[in-house]
């Protein structure tokens, strides 16, 4: 096959401008952020604006068996969007439309929206669209889509997929199937929007996606609570899940504490051993919950509670976990990563991630979304030091060691990638794993699409 | 193939009086609650106690190519659970144990518990499992996870995908798969969870669920107001979703608030167009939400609204909702069907489903989850008349086709069956057929899984 000139046959039936094969471009589009060394070399990027240039280049790729790694803002950091020698990428940041229903609380948006413009765009007719990824400003709505993203208003709100009502795909055939519907309780057939949703790429391409809107909910309240030890927190937070509902409920480890007290001075115990940031938007019910928060964090030992129902007060009380990232950004490489142990094994967790980031001599923080029990240990090393992230990696790895010996999982809210898809054949049992094979089989018999993620 | 002595080696392997073909007791399991008078009869049925038990019947059927029929509690009003003339029907009846985990806030449960029974177990525990379809007094667990069951509680709660973490299913040929997990946040690859929800038994059979619990809301307050006109009462409830959300937002039709009246005697309005009853169960916040619905409603021309705080009170207010089930039943025959229509069309459904009830002789009342825009026609007519049961099936097909005509759907929260197969193969795209399709083919190729429901 003379690549070039087949290339040449499909820029024809593409949008102007939709396809490069600059070698300088074809670079920027080979990692994403999970900042892969070993990542590979697209052989074209495709700039779709329509859903005619994603038919085509599938399509195209499909008879002759050319992967296809599809991409939207290129934030995953697992290499759900990691480039593959002699593949197409396929981005999607030029369908960038939102269109607000406010009568029918829906939006339609294409799938290269900032998923920041999508809830602007909703807050502008007072409603909300929930799903808060730490990343939520630069990542897209369709990579949302595609790794069911979630973020702290999950606790209350859920995640990524309970707002999806419908979603245009192009499937690997280049056929276009209309899934879900704008009506919340559609049944049509299997429940297949639910199924491509999370599917990281790897059973079509979201041209479309008709997202569910809520109600703009009131100012939350803000309450943080400090305690000597992590076992308190999280005695703390299960006794407050327990009972009520907080539109966020985050637990901050020591070392996050002495990073984000490094970088704002706001005069942050920095010796605490945990850092509980709850909050409540239940209007007229959030100071009685509030209340219920306190009361909790003092009977679990908190030697300092704090709470307000002021908006400006309320950010400020929330920065130390947004924090951690911009302070640790300033100061070199930044890895998010995520796992998941049940909230009483937390403790143990972080102890153990404190001790592995001390024996590799590298910088690992935590957050936790406690009603979740979702802990995103953040790593942090200088650029350009090869030393530095070997060292990075291989407290990473203990990290997933510790995390499945204490009954827990690695492939969690960020997705599984490439980076993880290692983990999650391990973890899985045989007959998951043959029939998601099956699955993905069935929808794409030439396995094209993202074939290095998600599927063991 | 002679079948006895091939049913003599499964009774072999399974739970001793697991498997029965008296003629008398299949005669009893033909039907679901949909009466279909087309069903067919089992060639046996199989009440199964274990895991082990489903396993048996699957490879046994699956190496015979007989067809199995999973059912729960046979309360399916769509023919879910309608047996098949020579198949297996698969009960899962006796599966019935229902464990808390209070501290993870999980219930690990059979498949064939009641729901009732899961709500009561969560409850003495503080805790609380929302979904709450009408029949949840007589209906199985497993057949609201097979059929993805919603209720009124869904304007708040969602419905039972949101609460399903993870499931123990039996695959055609015999496997068990352990999909999902205990922890909210797993990806384990493909969302086969979700996938398996609301697949009505052509997947695999559900041996064990984990459900997601939450906290007990508090004592909800509740309004009911009574309207001259069904849009007026649209507009209101348009209104006031757009602003908040109640834990439950219904409206009636005049001619179920009529079939109210005659049953409780309470004084309804019988001459309003529309009666709407709504509820919060937000603490503290419930007053001002209620307020916020009074103001609606009076905005829009309700003619009288009534709130209450007070718990007993407010079962009464919603007892009129209930009370056209129960005034039916001591008529007669008692169907109720579903169908989902964009919430501005509302009005124009109710009046032509009482103008198809009065061409075809026939009773149909309707009340609508109107946040979810989602309708149930009732209708009602008299035990063993075939005249008046052909009037029915002629008004319900009526429903259908108007509710297509207003841009809506037929095949909604109770499912597809074998009663609306037919409906879903006109409505959807052949792209989207076959994707259902290539999915049942890859995950049971042999075609046994409730062959004849669901999936066009």
């Amino acid at each position: 096959m003379d690549t070039v000139d087949d290339l040449d046959l499909l820029t024809q039936r593409l949008s102007p401008g939709a396809m490069t094969t600059d070698p300088d471009l074809l670079q920027s589009y080979r990692q994403d952020w999970s900042f892969d060394p070993a990542a590979g070399t697209p052989v074209a990027v495709v700039r779709a604006s329509t859903a005619s240039d994603v038919q085509e280049t599938l399509c195209f790729a499909d008879s002759r068996s050319i992967s296809v790694v599809p991409r939207g803002a290129g934030t995953s950091v697992v290499g759900g969007s990691t480039a593959i020698d002699g593949a197409i990428t396929l981005s999607l940041e030029r369908m960038r439309s939102i269109r607000i229903d406010a009568s029918s609380r829906t939006a339609i948006v294409e799938p290269g929206a900032l998923t920041n413009d999508v809830k602007a765009a909703a807050a502008k007719e007072g409603l909300y669209y929930p799903p808060d990824p730490s990343s939520f400003e630069i990542c897209s709505i369709g990579g949302n889509a595609a790794t069911n993203a979630g973020g702290p208003c999950c606790v209350k709100y859920g995640v990524t997929s309970d707002y999806i009502l419908g979603m245009t795909v192009v499937l690997a055939d280049g056929s276009i199937a209309e899934l879900g519907g704008d009506r919340i309780k559609d049944t049509p057939g299997l429940s297949l929007t639910k199924l491509f949703v999370g599917s990281e790429g790897t059973l079509g391409v979201i041209t479309e996606l008709t997202l569910r809107l809520i109600p703009q909910p009131p100012t939350p309240h803000t309450l943080v609570a400090f305690f000597p030890l992590m076992s308190e927190a999280v005695t703390a937070a299960r006794d407050i899940t327990n009972r009520t509902r907080p539109s966020e409920l985050e637990i901050l480890d020591n070392a996050a504490i002495k990073v984000a007290e490094e970088f704002l001075r706001m005069e942050l115990d920095t010796d605490a051993g945990a850092l509980l940031i709850g909050r409540s938007d239940a209007g007229n019910a959030a100071e009685a919950e509030m209340e219920l928060m306190r009361t909790h964090c003092e009977k679990r030992g908190a030697s300092a509670v704090f709470v307000t129902d002021d908006h400006h007060e309320g950010e400020l009380f929330i920065r130390p976990r947004y924090a951690v990232y911009e302070a640790f950004e300033q100061k070199g490489v930044v890895i998010g990563d995520d796992v998941a142990v049940p909230i009483d094994k937390l403790p143990e967790l972080t102890d153990g991630i404190a001790d592995i980031a001390n024996r590799n001599n590298t910088t690992v923080v935590s957050y936790t979304h406690a009603a979740d029990e979702l802990t995103h240990p953040v790593l942090n090393y200088p650029v350009a030091d090869e030393a530095a992230a070997a060292s990075a990696a291989a407290a990473r790895r203990e990290i997933y060691d510790l995390a499945r010996a204490l009954g827990g999982t690695v492939t969690t809210e960020y997705g599984v990638g490439q980076h993880k898809r290692g983990n999650l054949s391990n973890a899985l049992d045989p007959v998951v794993v043959k029939l998601n094979r099956a699955i993905k089989n069935a929808v794409d018999p030439n396995n094209i699409l993202n074939p290095r993620v998600l599927i063991p």
